[in-house]
């Protein structure tokens, strides 16, 4: 049933959808916990004051309540939308005027009806968030203002999902999990990441595939900190996020720009409509960590709208019904077939470089002479000449411009005849 | 007279047309020597069974008579044109209804007129090819077949004219000698390298020049088997065939793409009208052999219409009428002016490349200044800011947009004022 | 006040014009003095005879008086303009019939009113340069000629202005100062020159600057042979002419066609309407001698209308009134931008390249997440993103799109804040 994936990736943003979640705190132990029972997740807890390269891991955030009230009613409330409070607002419990009040409401720049969302992550302080409409409409007069939060020593939480393959190499995947009640950044990003992985381990696979689970900026230093020794493993990598509104994909390359999953993306990316590739900039969502100077991975990122890019980014209209199945799961199969493009994109050395071999007492040649040659023909004479060990199968395609996918076949019969072998890394 | 190579070649296809070649046999001899008369021609004879690279040397095939006869009559005749019989047929004798001969017989997919050209080289078989009219006219009955055929234990023979030069270093020339009475494919690539031939040994030669009559596949791979420990002296090749038909000129790069043979094609070419140029693909004729990635030689290969790419392709229309003269002859001037630039596009090192030498003391520039520059003052600047060993003459011209002939007498004007010479090979 | 330097370049094109120079001589001495009255000039004698790369300094060229009379009546008089004597006429007085004048007599060959310029340095010869209406006007009979020079052992003059900067690595900046009454070629270089010796020793330079006042061709030659052990130095150079007439700015590049300073003038040129960039070609004025292979110095050309590209070059048209004011000092405010881009187009090093640097905490980020991310902001990433050492900030600001002096700033204050460092040389 080709509708199960995205209707269950879906399912599970609905799950996710309430939960209050930042960088740190119980929200993202919750979440992980959903994901965790769909796929074998290890949790890392890392204390607050651990130096992470040039950050420092922050206190823990928590909240248990939060809002504004006016003769006793609550006119702006956290249980109803988790983004009517700033990320990371240190605790308050006051009454004050709507003009002392003011400078602490946030509303969006331009929608009147949507509530925006903001964070004050490393400078103390506190806010809210409301929608233009309503800040228009309070009246003067004393307003009785709570904030029921906790900003202390704890931990910060992230998820890996870790699935060997044949080889130690390893593919990175990682999506942002610091996002309240936004349905496209970033639950899309984490219920493609899961339904990857369920996929993934049911697959054989040549690349070991690491999925983590992190909070943005502080959540990919802290595990570049924690794991420096082990990048050379790592062969590509893909930023996920934003992955279900009405966009076309979107890839956007590495630092370095001709990587192997630069490569695939944009193969795979060039056959389908409206998606579209662009070079690295050194913004946006992890991927500018990945790809900083001094670690420089190959590390790329596939998203629909980018950040910024679409009106409801940021807003509470980011909500679930911005998010469609359908996209899901076009995002799903395209992410699938970059990595079996990466998988297979491997270089190869003719074991008869001489000459041609003789393709006809192989059964690899039709016997009558004449006739029209076919693809499939082709693609044996392409992978033969260019196997010399530094071409590889993406090479062969862009040259040949056969399909990826009939140049692979035809590398697996030759390998299948003994003409061709792997070359070993250099 | 400008017309003589042109007639002298048509005259030589006339001569070889009715031959029954193919890539073993008496046609080929017979072929071999007609060419001897004309070019100094070594034959050389590899036995059956002998292995050469992942091939091994067939048994010869000889014809006496092949037909087959209905109430005695001949209705399809070896005699009358040899492309009836399929190349290689083994020896039959029986007699048979139309039922069981049907799958024997061969026509023409396109042109119910026309009779097909079939091999079989490698799988034993015999067949007949005819008019799809013809046919079409056969009545159910009982036919009598013969193929008076010999496939036995014998050699592959092919012939090789080497005409010396200043240096051991060689340009190897090559064409395919294996087809029968089909004209342009390949008796105009015989006709063209013959005369060719004939020209080269009567003009100085800086490179020595190496010209291979050899029977399509299995003769450049017999060559290659026997010659590997002498390929590192070709600096530079050109398969050439399918010279005669009325296309424009067609030159397909070597798989390198680059080499010194690719530049002085392009160049030349690119002065042509209706000629095309065009990157390495591998298939087509022998190029394909010498481009294997264990060999990787600098050849190219030199055509009007490529195999298949004409209607008469393999076919009874690709008879003496489609080759015209003016079209061989300008086939060869095409050649030689390849072969020319080749030659003169030598790197050469400036003796005085500090500031520019004094050219009006030895009389190379005009001694009244203000006059506007001409091509050839302006090729004697070029060729002395670009000479630094590195850069060759075809650089210089495309680099200036100058004619390569401007550049090169520049070159020969300073050489003798002592102002540079041959740059050493590094 | 904006027209001051303008209106000064102009005033010391008026006091230069009436003189008469060439390639060596008193009027070269003379001129030189006056720029020396401006910036600290080093004056150097080359005797002749000295022998320079492949050059020999010719003997000394000085006029003290000229004419052609009829009648006792001066009709072709060099002091009313020093363009009617052929430069290095040697000395001759004679009387002659005008059909033996004629030889002698040089004209415009275009412009019947206009004095053409011509010199023969190398050949001894003499002549005269008239308007085309006054040759015509001529009747038979006998002329009295009196070229009253001397042309003999002496020396060839040039001037260095050097401005030391915090760096031993140079910027040559070299003009002509050989032609006589001639403005665009090339007074208006000697005057752009000198305003930018007397600019640039007012301001802090990190390179040093070296300014060359040298006839041409001769000039550069001896100052190469002179210098030959410290060319080494040079990391950039620029050779100026032909600054003030009506054309837009054009820059030719140095042979090697993408080095800093051809990187810094196709910048600085690309923003300015009417400007153009073009290729190297070996010929045109010194920067030809500077780009000889055996030196292949990384010197480009600044000008207005190349030679022979104007109606009035090498013509008595070529005037003061052709160069206007705004004209050479829009050339100034150019070329010392492109020094300013030169000077800041570094190599830097992140020195915190692991992840992204904690901007917020050192005052460098907005501390409240969602806005729209400026140049300023994005610069910022740029440099830190690309800073390894090999990347300049002209590099970055191509690869980002962002404006040079944007990049430039935004690396200022990365090294404030400690986060940026130069790189050492390679």
């Amino acid at each position: 049933m080709s509708g199960v994936p995205g209707t269950r990736m879906h399912a599970l943003m609905s799950e996710l959808f309430p939960i209050c979640r930042s960088i740190t705190g119980d929200g993202v132990r919750h979440s992980l916990g959903l994901i965790g029972q769909r796929i074998p997740l290890d949790l890392y807890e890392v204390p607050t004051g651990t130096r992470v390269l040039d950050w420092t891991v922050p206190d823990e955030w928590n909240v248990r309540d939060a809002y504004i009230r006016r003769d006793g009613r609550r006119i702006v409330d956290f249980t109803s939308s988790n983004l009517h409070l700033v990320g990371y607002s240190e605790p308050v419990a006051a009454t004050m005027s709507l003009a002392e009040l003011r400078p602490r409401l946030h509303v969006h720049s331009e929608r009147p009806d949507w509530i925006p969302y903001r964070t004050s992550y490393y400078t103390r302080s506190w806010g809210f968030c409301l929608a233009q409409e309503q800040l228009e409409s309070l009246e003067d007069g004393e307003y009785e203002v709570l904030v029921d939060s906790t900003l202390e020593p704890g931990s910060l939480t992230y998820g890996e999902c870790v699935l060997p393959g044949e080889q130690r190499q390893e593919v990175l995947l990682t999506t942002h999990v610091c996002h309240p009640s936004l349905a496209n950044d970033n639950l899309s990003g984490m219920a493609l990441l899961t339904e990857l992985g369920a996929t993934l381990a049911e697959v054989p696979r040549r690349f070991t595939y690491r999925l983590l689970f992190i909070p943005g900026t502080i959540g990919s230093i802290t595990w570049l900190a924690r794991n420096e020794g082990e990048l050379e493993k790592i062969v590509a990598g893909l930023v996920v996020a934003c992955a279900g509104d009405s966009a076309g994909l979107f890839y956007k390359r590495s630092r370095r720009g001709d990587t192997p999953i630069d490569r695939a993306a944009q193969y795979v990316l060039s056959r389908r409509d409206g998606a579209h590739v662009s070079d690295f900039v050194p913004w946006g969502w992890d991927e500018r960590q990945f790809n900083s100077p001094g670690f420089d991975l190959p590390v790329g990122c596939l998203s629909r709208s980018r950040e910024e890019e679409y009106p409801e980014y940021h807003s509470s209209a980011d909500d679930l019904g911005l998010v469609r199945p359908e996209q899901l799961e076009d995002a799903l199969s395209t992410l699938l077939e970059i990595l079996d493009v990466l998988e297979a994109d491997q270089r190869y050395v003719n074991l008869s470089p001489k000459g041609e071999p003789q393709l006809g007492k192989r059964g690899l040649y039709s016997s009558t002479g004449g006739g029209a040659a076919q693809d499939e023909q082709l693609a044996l004479l392409w992978v033969l000449n260019q196997a010399d060990g530094e071409v590889s199968l993406l090479d062969v395609a862009e040259r040949s411009g056969l399909d990826f996918e009939t140049v692979r076949e035809a590398a697996a019969r030759l390998r299948e005849a003994g003409l061709l072998e792997e070359a070993t890394e250099s």
